[in-house]
């Protein structure tokens, strides 16, 4: 189907649409909500803007902390097209944003062109959509998927590598596991780099310094009998580590309104 | 055995040495050769040097360029000590460097203090010395290692992705591999991203715009009857871009002399 000016889009509509006719529905603001299940198998990406100096930098944490940051991305500084995304506009080609001065959140508009400055770069950051798609296609179940909410993550008191001004927490994301499907659930997500990769534990919270059944953000845990808990490194971790770095300027997506690309996520 | 300040090491005695030894004995001038074969399984790496601003671009182009350009290690910029070598610095840990000013070798130092600078970013890049030593592991033979030649190298007709100033031609070295063993020889490499991964080619060099008898560097290829011809990317890339862009101040290692990580190259 064609995009035309005007009208919200419904559920329906979108689901129809490739990445091209999303982010140009996202542009015409024909729909500013999460992302999640649209265009399967398509790469979704967090998306972190920052002036150059403090790219620069956060782009060596990027390389250092490569499970919580993975880097699928980076546009030139002043650049709007987005790479994997012909004709895309960081701008404008997300469904809403977040803008964060001094670390405060300021604004969370459909559309940062009026924050636009000809120093930002804009950084794509794997997601973990990417991955469950993965498990799901495997046959292993994803809990909080098939109850309709949002997976369970927690602040561990894991320390991320420091790189100059970035520092924090590793953020993780819970799923719970059919024991025997643990190992296959390590393998599927261990082909994904670009989706945080392979758990960074199994099995026990206590060394995560995490309780289980009180997660920092998302629903609370589903574990079914015979479930073990594994943990995945969580795309929050960025977003916590530039918040407490406060740079002057940064522009993140808002919660579950990711940047669609034109990437196949299995390549 | 410990190294003492004095005389230059014997080639015996460097193999003895792991790699904080080795980097020791860099700095202490007492070794100025090549690093090929010290400290096996041991992650070497290529080394640029650039000044902040152009180190932010050439990042941006490693990402996009990933095969030539594989970043294993980044230093924040002022920082002497490199990733995984505790206790090295950048300066003097290398057997030998070559200094660049607006493209034009200045000067090939076996110690660049003179040329520090605190805004100077210092970025590792895999080599093929770790894939060389998985093709010989895992029983694929490698012609020019077992002639004592130099692998060659040609300048395809390819262009890198061009990020700012940084854009050329994609460099590749060259393999001949008995048919048979093609795959594995593709397997065993691919595994190893953080060393070029898989070949960018099997088989056709007219493809590349490749002669195949005349190498652009390195010596003529040795090609065995039933040997295929096989192409990897190739580190050089990077220094034929960096050259080409003439950023103010570029330090790289001197050809052959790498900077030699703790980090085993099989993780």
């Amino acid at each position: 189907m064609t995009v035309t000016a005007g009208a919200r889009l419904s559920p329906e509509q979108v689901r129809t649409l490739e990445p091209a006719g999303l982010r140009e529905a996202f542009r015409a603001g024909r729909w500013t909500e999460p992302t999640g299940g649209m265009a399967p198998g398509r790469l979704q990406a967090n998306l972190v803007i920052l002036p150059r100096d403090e790219a620069l930098e956060f782009l060596i944490f990027c390389q250092r902390n490569p499970k919580p940051c993975p880097l699928v991305g980076v546009t030139e500084p002043g650049v709007l097209e987005a790479p994997d995304a012909p004709g895309s506009d960081l701008r404008t080609d997300l469904p809403r944003y977040r803008v964060f001065t001094d670390g405060v959140v300021r604004d969370e508009p459909t559309d940062i062109t009026a924050w636009w400055r000809p120093d930002l770069v804009g950084m794509l950051l794997g997601c973990s959509v990417t991955f469950e798609d993965a498990l799901v296609s495997a046959g292993v179940p994803v809990r909080h998927l098939e109850a309709g909410q949002t997976c369970p993550m927690y602040v561990t008191s894991r320390r991320c590598v420091p790189v100059g001004r970035f520092h924090g927490p590793l953020v993780v994301t819970m799923r719970s596991i059919p024991a025997a499907l643990v190992p296959l659930a390590v393998e599927v997500t261990a082909r994904l780099p670009e989706a945080h990769g392979a758990p960074v534990q199994v099995g026990d919270p206590a060394q995560l310094g995490i309780d289980l059944d009180r997660p920092d953000f998302g629903d609370p845990p589903i574990v079914r009998p015979g479930d073990v808990p594994v943990f995945w490194a969580c795309g929050v971790t960025p977003q916590l580590v530039c918040e407490r770095s406060r740079p002057s300027l940064m522009v993140t997506h808002y919660p579950g309104c990711m940047f669609i690309t034109d990437r196949r996520a299995d390549t």
